[in-house]
């Protein structure tokens, strides 16, 4: 392999490509405003405790985004025991799968910034909650979760310290994990056709 | 039809069994133990951005259920602007999806539970967030979602009033809107295998 080739070769760690990570970051550092982005999804209820979304567009990096040829699918159910017949995951499990993918997102990209490989990297979540919240059968039983606990096995190519750190960075950086550990606002608005 | 067999027709109203929810309901006012839920998750990293979550099991109403004949499986993965190849949307765009659907379905419930049919029900939502958070570029930036807007088109035989009432009532107590709006806390725990 020539030098040239060699150069041409990106640099990938935990399969991302640290070259374009470090390319945006320093483009977002010059223009703070590349790191605005706007998630959106389409819901339609269908009956009962089943409904559907879709997902495609979203606004990020200056623009709005057009890589995806079509738009992601996904139904929402519930198992008989919540009056459903298991359409689909029920939407508190889909915020588990939610919370699991990005706190493992954020620690892959930060161990990638820092050029530690990771091996493996596998979590379990539960949470509890108590539905007399749902019902409204007792105000003062909160509806959502009461605490979510996330066990890691992960395995890298760094001390029991990087290790432990990387997992706190993660944490504090995760967006899901941030949006759950901290009050955000979510506004209602009737809109007719 | 008879009046044995009228009294066999389960009422239901928007897809629901209304009686089975009473019947739910007045369980859990005698047992409240049986209102106690834990959902879960299980996440395996592939590569990159790319996971996946396989959802089954979980307990609730005084037992393990045992009502999935197989796992729901759902990918995460990341659009080429965030370093991947729109693999599965990504953790924020679940999160969303786990949104809309809680919100409607509890809406759709305490409808039921007032005997009010909903016709139509469509949402669309939309969440803001700013990616010097994830990257750990500005530790004044939440790395969360800045705010959640959700706009509902819904069409119902009752009130405007009542549906105003009904919107109050399903943004106060659906369980991912309620986890999103509280600080809700998070454990991460590293486990050896």
């Amino acid at each position: 392999m020539s030098t040239q080739q060699a150069l041409k070769q990106p640099m990938t760690v935990n399969g991302l490509d640290v070259q374009t990570a470090f390319d945006t970051i320093d483009a977002i550092k010059t223009d703070p405003t590349l790191a605005r982005f706007q998630f959106r999804a389409r819901n339609h209820w269908i009956t009962g405790g089943t409904n559907r979304s879709t997902i495609r567009d979203f606004y990020g990096a200056g623009r709005e985004d057009d890589s995806r040829e079509s738009a992601f699918e996904f139904m929402n159910g519930e198992p008989p025991v919540l009056l459903g017949d298991n359409e689909g995951a029920n939407p508190v499990e889909f915020l588990l799968h939610a919370l699991a993918g990005c706190v493992t997102t954020t620690l892959v990209l930060h161990a990638a910034a820092r050029g530690i490989t990771i091996r493996e990297l596998s979590t379990e979540l539960e949470g509890d909650l108590d539905v007399r919240g749902l019902l409204g059968l007792d105000e003062t039983v909160s509806p959502g979760y009461e605490e979510i606990r996330i066990r890691m096995k992960i395995e890298a190519d760094c001390s029991e310290e990087a290790l432990a750190d990387l997992m706190t960075v993660a944490q504090a950086h995760s967006p899901v994990c941030n949006t759950v550990c901290r009050p955000v606002p979510v506004k209602i608005e009737h809109v007719t056709a």
